[in-house]
């Protein structure tokens, strides 16, 4: 029932109740910490044989010895093994480093200070630099965008990807908006998969906006689908051939999710000239990728059927985590007016919705019996959520005990927050 | 003998029968390559047992999985291994990924669009960003510079390191000088050691200069000695403690040439200070390096005994090849005013210099009969060496049949190109 139709009466007995429980589980000293959207140890372990994998063989197909200096953009099979997941071809896809999140950096600083095609199409040119962020997204997309001094503009982020309304109005009044954060299949917080549709405005942006507009294309989660015949993302790629925008989109993925956070294979995908341009630059940074750990992941994944069968295993050890937090909201928060979520079929995260005005609360409330939630706030530019009703829950990390534990305590939070400010607007708080 | 002191027609006698020589060395259709400071496949072949080292455990001596996100700075275990190596202590190193030239190019990029101090310390708040350039030096580095838009000036190096009275003037007149690149063992390219002296003056600079100025100490060859008893460098660091001046230096190092070119660990030494602006300005790049690679290494070298023995195994591998290069010399070329080089006791490389403005044309008859060289300029800002005369041999990647026979061609060619030089000057050309 929803709260705002219950009596004062049966409002302020939930109440005690809930008191008397948050007091109860405050003497539990509990230690609990759902922040951030770590694989667990059971996941990281199912890649345990990378290490000694080559046995003794450190020759890529082509000759290379991967032990040496050489080669900005990658080996071939591993272009071959991750071009699939980005719906690119081989030539246009980048095999990097460990980390997807330093070759977006690179992206965005190479743009804003080098340029894309010469100086003078370096976006710090002008003296403002915008990028539409959709709201709720991923903290560090955000940061970048602060660290390096670029504006953010909210977008609001629906069931369906972006609001592209919103996006392409602003695209097409303000040139100095210069590109757009995206996480497009199991969106980081919210779970959505952006829609068909979405997809292809995304790609139809090159067309409307100023000159060197960049799609940031974070497919962090391309193939972390936690059921069989989960929603699809459609190419992007693909879209953009059809209008002539393929300049216009980064693609990033990573293995920091499918086998070793930290120790995994990063990639971007985009133009061959876009491809050239950057490659040209890290050139001026690196003498190229850890070529050996990119074998390795060739050795342990070996194609797109190694790469599902790996990722089915992953899902069998979320799936009872992400369950657990969907299952407990629904029985405890469905109806009740308290709070709203998707069911996310992958990725990392669930991006729960409080009342307006209470996501700081119901953290605190939390953090105060030992449940560290990730800081309200982190999900929007400059940490400041203006509604203050966005909570990202991680469940993949800890114990399937502590999730639930956890997913407990977090309604109980939700349902103290929610019922105490219904009891204020009553005017009796 | 001198050529000076040959008669025109002892000259020309040589000079048919290098032309002779030259000819039937064309006819051999050559292939060899002296261009690059790549290590030899017997060389990484010693670090082999890298892959596999770890046996399934993966965790660091604090606990800490590695398969798993966190910690920017790197493994307890791979400072206590490495901070040795740049003469600093724990606190005073960070442990990064495979590329110490990314960390350098950070570096830089970080005191010029962002601020070793916050934003008013930002080298690109001044309209003019310069750097010193000892030459001859590394192409890579004064890359860095060219592509960031930072001018160069050079310094002479001479055989003790970059002549400090230059430096010194040009740095106590020039504000608008904010750092100076240095190979401080083994220089790239002349093999030199940098003196007691020079190490102190480079330690004072920090006095002297304008705010923020950066000693750039990339020590490549740290502990890549080719003799027991080669000449060792003084600590920068304890300069810099009794200079007061710890936040002027950045150190660099890596295991490229010590475990893998390309798949090692790269690492970095300065102030705590620094330390703690640079690794805030990395978490917004990346979620933290490889720390399996870090575990494997520290498994591999152990402690600086391991790191001995394992450089020993190098040396013996590199010696005969840079005995020969530095034999052929000695007897073809001491004394005849050919030509002058330093017999490093270390490093990758050998630096001749040529009579004035041969070294481009030296360069040009090595190639017509396939032998390739680093190009002339290389080792000069914006690849323009003023006096045409230094020639970088880097002799460890090629058979040592294949650096005898580039030796050779290669006295051929210094030969020629001097003897008609010779000839012209004298009108006989």
């Amino acid at each position: 029932m929803n709260i705002e139709e219950l009596s004062i009466d049966a409002l302020a007995t939930q109440l005690k109740e809930l008191e008397a429980s948050y007091s109860e589980l405050a003497a539990c000293k509990l230690a609990l910490d759902l922040t951030r959207g770590k694989p667990g140890m059971d996941q990281v372990a199912l890649s345990d044989s990378l290490d000694g994998i080559l046995g003794g063989s450190y020759r890529a197909e082509d000759g290379t010895d991967v032990r040496n200096y050489g080669g900005l953009d990658g080996l071939p099979e591993a272009k071959r093994l991750f071009a699939p997941l980005l719906g690119a071809s081989q030539d246009e896809i980048l095999i990097g480093g460990n980390s997807s999140l330093t070759l977006m950096y690179n992206v965005i600083d190479f743009a804003l200070s080098v340029g894309l095609r010469g100086p003078e199409s370096a976006w710090g040119n002008s003296d403002q630099v915008k990028f539409l962020c959709p709201v709720p997204g991923y903290d560090r997309h955000f940061a970048i965008c602060e660290h390096l001094g670029i504006e953010m503009l909210s977008v609001p982020m629906l069931d369906t990807g972006p609001d592209m309304d919103a996006v392409e109005k602003l695209v097409a009044e303000d040139p100095t908006i210069k590109g757009i954060w995206c996480v497009p299949r199991f969106s980081n917080p919210t779970g959505c998969v952006y829609s068909d549709q979405t997809v292809a405005r995304l790609a139809r942006l090159g067309q409307q906006a100023g000159e060197h507009f960049l799609v940031m294309y974070d497919n962090a989660y391309a193939v972390h689908s936690l059921y069989p015949g989960a929603t699809e993302l459609p190419s992007i790629r693909d879209y953009c051939q059809e209008y002539g925008t393929l300049d216009s989109v980064f693609q990033f993925g990573s293995t920091s999710k499918i086998t070793f956070a930290g120790a995994g294979v990063a990639f971007l995908a985009s133009s061959p000239e876009n491809l050239a341009a950057f490659t040209q630059h890290l050139g001026y940074q690196s003498i190229g990728p850890d070529k050996v750990n990119q074998l390795r992941h060739v050795k342990l994944l070996r194609d797109s059927d190694g790469i599902s069968a790996h990722m089915e295993q992953h899902a069998a050890l979320l799936r009872p985590r992400f369950e657990a937090v969907l299952a407990t909201l629904e029985r405890e928060l469905a109806n009740t007016g308290m709070g709203e979520w998707l069911s996310p079929q992958g990725g990392y995260f669930i991006a729960f919705t409080t009342r307006q005005g209470l996501a700081r609360e119901v953290v605190s409330l939390a953090k105060a019996i030992g449940v560290a939630l990730t800081p309200a706030g982190a999900t929007h530019p400059y940490g400041v959520d203006p509604d203050d009703q966005t909570i990202r829950l991680a469940p993949s990390y800890p114990s399937l005990e502590d999730v639930q534990a956890t997913a407990d305590a977090f309604v109980l939070c939700v349902k103290l927050a929610s019922i105490r400010q219904e009891l204020g607007r009553r005017g009796a708080g």
